[in-house]
């Protein structure tokens, strides 16, 4: 039940985002339900593929394709700066939500599966970033998880919580859902970022005059 | 029989059109060849892996590979206007043709795997678009299925006809594929195109004034 | 014991080749080792998912996983020009080993699992080339492999030479791989490219003043 909601909150809020790209890229609206649907479901299947665990999973989500798909068409008939409005605010909170909830989710399919340490991050990493990768592509950008404010890395930090073991019940997961939310949040509000090679580049060349 | 014919054209024409992006952008002989097989073969590999369907019927199509080579040889020693002329006349004819019958069968083997309707169209669109896809992403190509005359949309109708079980017999499907390769052939011609908020935002603009 | 030792040095040219252009791009740490995990296991979860091989195996590479984040945490942290030097000289000759013995070895894996010659290809010039190009796409390129000194060629060469049954016991494998690595080194020393339309259109070009 309480996954449900999570993959509900999470469903919708990867197929705004990816509905809200192709609008900026000018698609037509087959283009529009098609990122809309990869952001919100390519995770999914990249990690039941890699993984290798059964693919006819992915196609018994009804009520989630149904939620994606009327999220979406509605998306595209409200008015534009609703959708500017949305994106900046609650946006960003749904897909940390998304986020976080796909990539514990993604991790303990690992975990069920049997699988060792390497692939559980691999898992959680996919399922919560691997659809905006995949979009981004789509759209001929470069993956916008790679040169944000900490995105994916809150996913490896969750699904090596559940990897190591630390988290093993429904309330852990829920905390650790609440934990990987929150740190997304301040991640964007103080604009933390991961060490790049870039300031160290600059720091190079004021030493050298 | 009739599945061989059409799929020897639409074989043909996917690989003569991977083959012209790759010399569009200057791709070598390599690339040439690479570029075409994607786009005949990519469709149906994505479509099994995504699906779950055994991988190694790919692997026994001889004949289409057969036929795929031969055509993208021919084409690289061919003179250029040739190709320039091919492009714009036949080249949209043929890709028609692979695009229903791609489409149709795609959605028919998701149907004979027992899949539910979101799978019968996404194995449809795949089958039909998803060489075309990798294709252009590999080309450094925005996807050209997202933003110009109606294309994927047909995939996706032929499909549905086949899952709501509207067609179920051959030469229902011969229909189908005709009424595909018809609406396509339409949309070049009369330039349809689906809706874009593009549209609605130039309204809006007008309205402020 | 031969194959560790050409795969450690694959995987850490590989890697090294995933992370530098991270670098070059100014994604961050966590890009670093994305793209330096991808280049290093991408081409051989490619050809597993695409031959229908268990993907499990993948996901048992413990001893490969450590060398390539050993190598990345390294490389994120010595200086600039080593890199670049790195990247003139030494880089291109063990990502020739990486390509050669990946290459083959994704030969030998297809044939194996008792696949046909299209197939047996297909899986190496995946495993050697395969990395590469998510690599360069998940950069925002265009694939290397398709517009640099002959490349992916020399993997197919190695393929077909196995896919034939040319080589196939240890010390032919061997010289096989040799024989990969000093044709790539001569590609890129000597230039070596394979023939484009580019040089036919320029005499198209001269002939017609």
């Amino acid at each position: 039940m309480t996954w449900d909601i999570l993959n509900i909150i999470g469903t919708m809020a990867f197929a705004i985002s990816g509905a809200i790209v192709a609008l900026e890229e000018e698609y037509d609206l087959f283009g529009v339900y098609l990122l809309g649907f990869v952001t919100a479901f390519g995770g999914g299947i990249i990690r039941n593929v890699l993984l290798g665990l059964p693919i006819s999973d992915i196609w018994n989500q009804n009520m989630l394709f149904t939620v994606a798909f009327i999220t979406m068409t509605l998306l595209f008939f409200i008015p534009f700066h609703w959708i500017l409005g949305f994106k900046r605010l609650w946006g960003v909170f749904f897909d940390a939500i998304g986020l976080a909830s796909f990539a514990v989710q993604g991790a303990l399919f690992a975990v069920m599966a049997g699988y060792p340490l390497s692939a559980i991050i691999v898992a959680g990493a996919l399922t919560g970033t691997g659809g905006g990768v995949v979009r981004d592509m789509l759209a001929g950008r470069k993956p916008l998880v790679l040169h944000q404010e900490i995105y994916a890395m809150w996913a490896v930090l969750g699904a090596m919580t559940i990897g190591f073991g630390i988290a093993d019940s429904m309330w852990q997961f829920i905390l650790l859902i609440v934990g990987i939310v929150a740190l997304r949040m301040l991640s964007v509000i103080y604009q933390w970022s991961l060490p790049t090679r870039l300031d160290w580049f600059i720091q190079l060349r004021k030493l050298k005059r």
